[in-house]
Order: structure tokens, then C-alpha cells, then sequence
């Protein structure tokens, strides 16, 4: 592990699910956040439930220690049809919340309709779109993959977007 | 903290909360199981979300760590008509299944139901009834309070008959 930058300007946005938790790492600068890392954490759905919360937990423990964010955006999970899979979703909001408050850094929530309209100004846009707005308003070479780590990256930029 | 004793035999049930996670541990014995604690934790309202996962988080490893216990028995959440309390309920569910997981200690679920009948010999017992069926079962001079402790107590109770 390196050891940590000072963290200024530094916001860390995650899409939290039990299968994939997308992360994306900005920092904020004049015109253009920098990107300074997404991706995904994946975890095999033959573990036990517990074990890949743990897998969850230990993966985002690392980036914050690695980068340090001065807060942390995550997408808010609001009513949905499929309770159980809201209640799976809401083990992993658990530990990622823990791993945040025992090293101090702040969380806010964004509801996802919140997230598509800062990054591709519609609360309707599909998938494909925020890869595609991540990629031209990061000034990346290509789409930023899976999709979760593209949901990363927008959800760390519409953070950076309502604070400015 | 006292070192661990040998956790042999001993479980500890869990009905998990944000305002309010109910433990009980019980030690496997015949012909009754010994209680050894039980209790309550409280997380202030007017802390910050995190805060509370946190606070429950520490509490719960604290227990682990004392009790050494061979097995977690955890209420389950199946469908609730309050669909934002069960994904705070569910936050909590995952630092417990953490803490359990950092430890290697396995997890069992039982249904509200299925705890009730096995202490009760009724899926439909109330609150009281739970509490009073702990104070004869477990020997205890009074009743155990609050309900959540008792609870806890019910689910430890429960793993120890299912497993019989």
C-alpha cells in the first residue's frame, strides 16, 4: 500500500452492491476534475454473504487509505420493487458507511435520478450515456468499464458539482 | 477487554437495529443452557448514520472478541411494509456479518417466526411472552429487559434447539 496523499480536493464516489461496487476517484481541479482511479469490486457469487461483505469492506478500506478523499459520495438507495435485493444492497451501504466513519470521512448521498442529471443533464439517461459523458467530460481515451465504475466516476463528479 | 475463554458451546444471538441491537450468549449446557450475557445497544438518534454503524460495529466485536462464541444466530428480515426501515436495519445486518466474518465465526438466520415457535411454541407470541419464556427457560430472577435483550436471548435459544 502507498502511502496516503494529502487528500485535498479528493472525492471518492461509490455505487454499492453486493455482486459490484463501483468506485471512481476524482480529484478536483480547474476546468476538469482529474480521474485518478475507477473500477470495480467484484465479488464471486459461490462466497457466503458475509465473507463478501468483508471483500467489499477490505477493497474500499484500501482506496480510502490510499487516496485519502476529504468525503465520500454514494448513491442513495430509495424505494425499490425488489425488497430483497434492497436489503442485500443495504448490508454492503453498511459496511462501506463503517469504513468511511473509522477513518472520519464525511458521506453524502445522491439519488441516482440526482447523479444522471448533473453528469448527462436528464434524470432518465441510460447506462450507455453516463459511460459516454464520463469519458467526454473526464478526458478519458475510451468509455470507462463496467458501467459501475463509470457510475463511480459520476457519482464522485456530481459531488464535486454540488459543492462548487 | 478479558482475553477470550474457550468459546466451545457458547452462541450468541443477535436481533439487529440501528436505534437498538439486542444480544443475548448462551453457553450450551443440559439439561438448560447457561445465560452468560445479555443486553442492549443503544445508538444515539441525533448521531450521524455512520456514527451509529460504527458504535454497533465496535459494540458487537467487542462481544466476539469476550465470548469467543462458535456461532452467530441472527435474525433474518424478510419483507417489511417500511421498506426504508428494513434498508437501515439491513446497514446494520452487514457490520454485524462483518465483524462475524473478520472472526471466522459462522452465521445462522432465523426467521421472527421461526424463533417465536422454538421459545414460545407460537409463531405468534408477543413481546412479553418472549421475555417471560427466557426468564423460565434460562433460570433468570427477573425478567430480561429490554425486549431487544431478551430477543437476543430467543435467537441464541433458538440456534441451540434448531442444532439439538
Amino acid at each position: 500500500m502507498r502511502s496516503a496523499p494529502p487528500g485535498e480536493g479528493i472525492v471518492i464516489g461509490i455505487d454499492p452492491g453486493v455482486a459490484r461496487t463501483g468506485y471512481g476517484v476524482l480529484r478536483r481541479c480547474d476546468p476538469y476534475p482529474t480521474p485518478l482511479a475507477f473500477g470495480c469490486i467484484e465479488t464471486p457469487s459461490n462466497h457466503r454473504p458475509a465473507r463478501r461483505l468483508l471483500e467489499i469492506y477490505e477493497k474500499i478500506s484500501l482506496l480510502l487509505d490510499e487516496y485519502a478523499p476529504e468525503c465520500l459520495a454514494m448513491e442513495q438507495l430509495f424505494f425499490s420493487r425488489n425488497v430483497t435485493s434492497a436489503m442485500h444492497v443495504s448490508e454492503a451501504r453498511g459496511v462501506v458507511l463503517l469504513a468511511a466513519e473509522q477513518r472520519g470521512i464525511p458521506v453524502t448521498e445522491y439519488t441516482p435520478n440526482q447523479v444522471k442529471l448533473a453528469v448527462t443533464g436528464s434524470g432518465r439517461a441510460d447506462k450507455h450515456q453516463v459511460q459516454e459523458m464520463m469519458r467526454r467530460l473526464l478526458r478519458l481515451q475510451e468509455l470507462p468499464r463496467p458501467d459501475d465504475a463509470a457510475d463511480g466516476l459520476a457519482i464522485a463528479l456530481c459531488h464535486i458539482n454540488m459543492v462548487r
